[in-house]
């Protein structure tokens, strides 16, 4: 099973791209898409939009994970960062890939085990899950191979009968 | 100077389009994009992307004209709408179409002359100056049209020297 991690945001979205069989990963391909603060708002989404899209052309993903959006305490942050969302979801819909939705609680129980993960926790345990030789940068990048690794995880209990985990399919 | 006034949501939105032209509305179309409640929310994105898209590449419309998000007690419904928002962002951006936003205070002040306006007042006078027969329905729809009627006046007034809102394009 071929997955795509995705950190969403407008300025740096983190992605992540795993193959998942018996087991053991394989990493693909990791890395942020980035927009400059100083160009238009729309036009950084029409970057977003396109970069994931050919990601998702390029490796043909079976599942999209991604993040759930929460309100903190930025409204305006929030909206922003929901806006570029809508168009990572658009993407995913237009090239036909499965998209599921986990909350950093999740995140933080399939990859460490504990919901209570502090960030660099997550980070570490990301690395050696995925025997890489350091902790991806920037931050988004790790976040994104974590939402990857909470899909196989997640997505391998659940065929295997054990704990279920909320999903919510996007197609 | 033809307008395409958006009111954004993710069950409707609500579209007009005028032409605005030596203070005088001609209107061209009206009306609701909708989505069901039981379609996957990733394929409702698509619905409206399309929708819009087709829309923007029947009137070839100058400008969009977009009411602003803002925070209000469901943060549920502000990142979906915030979502939906971001989709009908790109489809401007991919039809080349310049975005204008406004707050509900500043389509207030230009349709009916008063930030403290109700909604009743605000349709009954965007019915008076597109010249309708009635208000149109959903209320979206409606909205939709004072977005549009708020664009022209304020894009007149700006051209005329006159005050100036701040507006924030999107190309």
């Amino acid at each position: 099973m071929k997955i795509i991690g995705i950190d969403p945001g407008y300025a740096i979205v983190g992605y992540g791209v795993v193959e998942y069989r018996a087991n053991r990963f394989a990493v693909l391909d990791y890395g942020a898409i980035t927009t400059e603060a100083g160009v238009p708002f729309n036009r950084r989404l029409e970057i977003i939009f396109d970069a994931l899209t050919a990601l998702l052309e390029q490796h043909r993903p079976d599942a999209m994970s991604v993040e759930k959006v929460f309100y903190n305490n930025n409204a305006k942050t929030v909206i922003d960062v929901s806006q570029a969302r809508g168009v990572l979801m658009l993407a995913a819909q237009k090239c036909r890939v499965p998209v599921f939705e986990y909350t950093p609680l999740q995140v933080k129980q399939s990859v460490v085990g504990y919901g209570r993960a502090e960030k660099k926790q997550i980070q570490e345990m990301t690395k050696r899950i995925l025997n890489l030789d350091s902790v991806p940068k920037p931050d988004d990048t790790a976040d994104a191979l974590a939402m990857a690794i909470c899909h196989a995880h997640t997505g391998a209990s659940q065929l295997g009968g054990g704990r279920t985990l909320r999903i919510k399919e996007g197609i």
